[in-house]
C-alpha cells in the first residue's frame, strides 16, 4: 500500500479517527491503538488547557499517533483562526482541522467562512485540513488557497448513511491535486472501503467506532476495510463505470 | 394549487423551463407553450443584441411567459455582474439567473463568487436567482444576502440522474424562508414530481424536454408531473420519514 | 395515451386502486372516483357475502369501475383457488388478483404456490392477475401458464419505498408479452410516474391514497402522475441508459 | 471470527470463490490461494472428464480448498439432477451448487425448477447450495426442502452493482435457519463487506477477482473486506436501522 504524505509527513495508515463519544478515555485509547490510526482529531474545547496533565491528552500519548486539533464549535472564520492559534499553543502542533458550522442542528460546514479561514491560517503557517461540503469548485479553491487536504463530507454528520455524495466525491477526487479525505457519514466499514475504492486518499471515522458495542473490534474492522479498499483501488477495479460521465455530453451549460 | 410568489410576481405554474438544445425555435416555442411555464431562462450569449428582431426572442414572445436571462458562461462575480447589466438593458428585465461555473467540464457552480455576485446584484436592484450546489449553509447566506430564491442542483447538470442531493435538499427546504427551485439533474417527470413532493417550490427543466423525441408531449408530461407532485405535497404525504433525521442524535459535532 | 387491454377489456386509466385502509366507505368511493381508476381490488374477506346490500360493495357501484377480487389471506394454491371460486360467485366476475403469502410479517408472495394456482385458475376460466416478487423467470412462467398480467412488487408492501426492484422490473418489462402492473411499494406519485416511464403498463396503488391526509386530492395526484409517466414513456425518454446492460458482457454464467 | 459450518464441515474463511474468467489457470490458483477461500465453484462443463489429469483440476489441488461443482448451463430440474450426478462421480463430492437459468441473456435463476431439483437432490444425498433470486418465501421453502444454504443474488450476475436486493436480503437473513451466502452482483470489496455487515454468513465472488487488473491483490482485498464486515457484524453495528421495518405497520395485506 502506497503511503500517504500530507505536508511532508508520511502516514502508513489511511484511517483517521476521532476522540468523541467513547464511554471512557481508556476505551478510546484502546480502540485508537487497534485502529492503527496515526492522526487523531481532538476538540480543543474538550481539553483542559489549565491542567498540566489533561486526562484526554494523557490517553492520546500513544506511539505513532499525531494529534489533529479541530475548531469544532466555531461559527465564523475569525473564531476559527482564534481557536487554531489556541490549539497551536496548547498542543504544540500547527496542524488544524477546520470546522465552521453556524447551524447547530445539522452541523453543515460554511463554505465561505471556511475558505476565508483557510486563506488566513495558511498565511500564518498552519497545515489546514478543512471539513466541507462535497463541492468540487470549493475544493479547487481551497487547494488554490493552500489547504493541505480537502475533507468533503460523505453524508450529513452522524447519519451513518455512507457516501450519498458519491457523484460529487468522484469529481473532487478526479480534479484534486491534494489528498482527499472523506469525512462524515461513514457508518460502517463497507462505507470506508467504498471511499477508498473510489480513490479517496483517506477517511475519517469517529462515531461508528466510538458508538459500537465493541469499539476495539470495530476499530480493527475499519482498519481492515480501509486497507482492503485501498488495495482494491491499487489492484485496478473492473466494473462500475462513472455513471455521471456516461450519460451526458456536458459540452455547454444549458439555458 | 397554491400560487408561487417570487419578488412580488405570482406564478401559477411551478415548472420553469429553458431554451437550449431544441432542434428549432418553432419547436421550442411550441414545447414551452404546452409546458404551461411562465418563466423561461435564456442565455444572454445566445441573443443577438444588435438585431432589432432576434429570432429566439421573437419566438419567446408568448402570452404569460416571462424571460429570465442567465449568466451562463461567466467564471467570476465580476463577469456575472456585467452580464446581468447587459441582460437588463437588452431584455428589459431586472431578473437574472446567476450561474457562475469556472470549470468547463462539470459546470459546477462556484459558491464564493456566487455569493459575492448576489450581494452586488441585489444592491443594484436585481431579482437574483442563484444556481448553486445543494449546500444548506450557502443557501442561508444567499437568503441573507437578498436572493429572491435559491436554485440548488439535484444532480450534475445533464446527468438526468434525479435528486441525488436529496438529503441536502430536504434540509434546504426545511430551513429556507425563500422559494427553493430545484435545478439540474431532473431528467424525467418522476424526478420533477419527486422534488415537488419533498416541498420544493418549483423546478427548472430544460434538456429533458428539449432532447426528448417529442418535446411537446414531454413538456405536457412535465407539466402534469409538477402539478401532481405539488398536489401530493399539499394533500399530505404519508410514509417515507426523513431518514437523515431519524438515525442521528446530532447534539454535538464530533471530535 | 394508448389504452391498455387486459383479457379483451379496454382500460383508459392505467391506475388501479384498492379499497383497504380508508377511514370510511364514503371517502373511499370519493377517492376512487377522483382517481379515474377502472379496476379496483377488493378483499373477499371484507365483503359480507350473506348480506344482500353489503356497504362496501354498494359504495363501489361506480360508473366505469370494475371489481377485482383478491385472495388476500390465503397461504396455499388450494386456498387461493377456493377463494377465487367464492369470489366469482359472490361478485359475478371471473377476474381475480392472486395473492398467496404464507408469511404474515412481510407478506411476501409465494412463487411456487402462485404458479400452481395460476395454472389451475386459468384452466377454470379465470382471468388471473398474480402478485409476485420481481422475478423475471417466474414472470415468464406465469405468462406461459396463461396469466393475464404479471404484478411484480416494487418494494415490500407498505414500505412506500418506491421501485427498489428497478433493475429486475426493467428485465421483466423487456421480456414480457403480457401487461406488467407494478404493485406494492408505490408510496408517492413520483414512484408511480417512475414505473410508467420505465414502460410498466399500469400500477396498483392503495395505502398511499387511503392513508393520505386528503385521500381525494392524493387520488388526483396519482391520476396525473400515471398519465404523466405514460406520456413521457410514449414521448421517448432521453437519458438514463439501462445500467444493468451497460456494465456486463453476460455472455456466460460464471463458475 | 466465528467459524461457519455447512453440512458438518467447518469453514474459517467466509469468502467463496470461482474459477471462471481468469486469464490462466496458474493465475487462478495464485488468486484463490491468496483469497484464503476454502470453497471454490467449478463448472462441470469446463472439466475434461476423460482426461486423467485435467489442467483446471490440477491447479485447484490446493491445501484446504474444497471443490463445489456447479450445474451452470442447465435449464431444468431434470438436467440439473443429471449434472449433479455426473459431478459427484467425476469430482468425488456430493456437494453441488445448483444453478438453473433458462434465460441466456440475464442468467436469472428459475425458482420453480430450483425448488424441484433441490427436493430431488436432497433425497439423493447431495449437499445442495441453490443460487436463487432474493425471494424470502422461496428461501424458506428451500430450507424446508433440505437445502444446506441459500444463495440469493445481490444483483444481476456480472453487473457489479452491489446489494441492490438489500431489503430482501435483510428479510432472508432475519428469517433463515440455514446459512445465507450472497452470490452475484458483488463487484468490489465494499460490497462484500456490506453483505457481511448485514449478517450474511458468506459471499461468493468470482468475476470481480478474476477480471481485476491484478487478481492476486484483488483476492487479498476481498479476503480483508469479508473479515472486516464479519468482525463489524460481530462487534455490533450502530446506526442504520432496518428501513423496511421502520416505515410500515404491515399488520394486514391491503385490498
Amino acid at each position: 500500500m502506497k503511503p500517504l504524505v500530507i505536508a511532508g509527513k508520511t502516514f502508513h495508515s489511511r484511517l483517521f479517527t476521532g476522540t468523541g463519544k467513547f464511554s471512557s478515555n481508556a476505551l478510546m485509547a484502546d480502540a485508537i491503538a487497534h485502529s492503527g490510526s496515526e492522526l487523531v482529531t481532538v476538540a480543543l474545547k474538550r481539553v483542559d488547557l489549565d491542567t498540566p496533565h489533561d486526562d484526554l491528552l494523557d490517553h492520546l500519548n500513544l506511539p505513532g499517533v499525531n494529534l489533529l486539533p479541530n475548531t469544532s464549535g466555531v461559527r465564523t472564520a475569525k473564531e476559527a483562526v482564534f481557536a487554531a492559534q489556541m490549539a497551536r499553543e496548547a498542543l504544540h502542533t500547527n496542524w488544524v482541522k477546520l470546522e465552521i458550522h453556524p447551524d447547530a442542528r445539522y452541523l453543515m460546514p460554511d463554505p465561505v467562512e471556511t475558505l476565508k479561514a483557510t486563506e488566513e491560517l495558511v498565511k500564518q503557517g498552519f497545515v489546514v485540513m478543512p471539513y466541507i461540503h462535497a463541492d468540487p469548485v470549493l475544493c479547487k479553491r481551497l487547494e488554490e488557497a493552500g489547504a493541505a487536504v480537502v475533507m468533503p463530507l460523505g453524508a450529513p454528520i452522524g447519519s451513518n448513511s455512507g457516501l450519498i455524495t458519491r457523484e460529487f466525491l468522484r469529481i473532487i477526487i478526479e480534479q484534486s491535486n491534494i489528498p482527499v479525505v472523506v469525512d462524515a457519514g461513514i457508518g460502517r466499514p463497507s462505507h470506508a472501503a467504498d471511499a477508498m475504492e473510489m480513490g479517496a486518499d483517506a477517511v475519517l471515522v469517529n462515531t461508528a467506532i466510538a458508538a459500537a458495542a465493541n469499539p476495539v473490534a470495530m476499530a480493527e474492522a475499519f482498519k481492515m476495510a480501509v486497507e482492503s479498499g485501498r488495495r482494491a483501488y491499487e489492484a485496478g477495479l473492473p466494473g462500475i463505470s462513472n455513471k455521471a460521465h456516461a450519460t451526458s455530453p456536458l459540452t455547454a451549460f444549458l439555458d
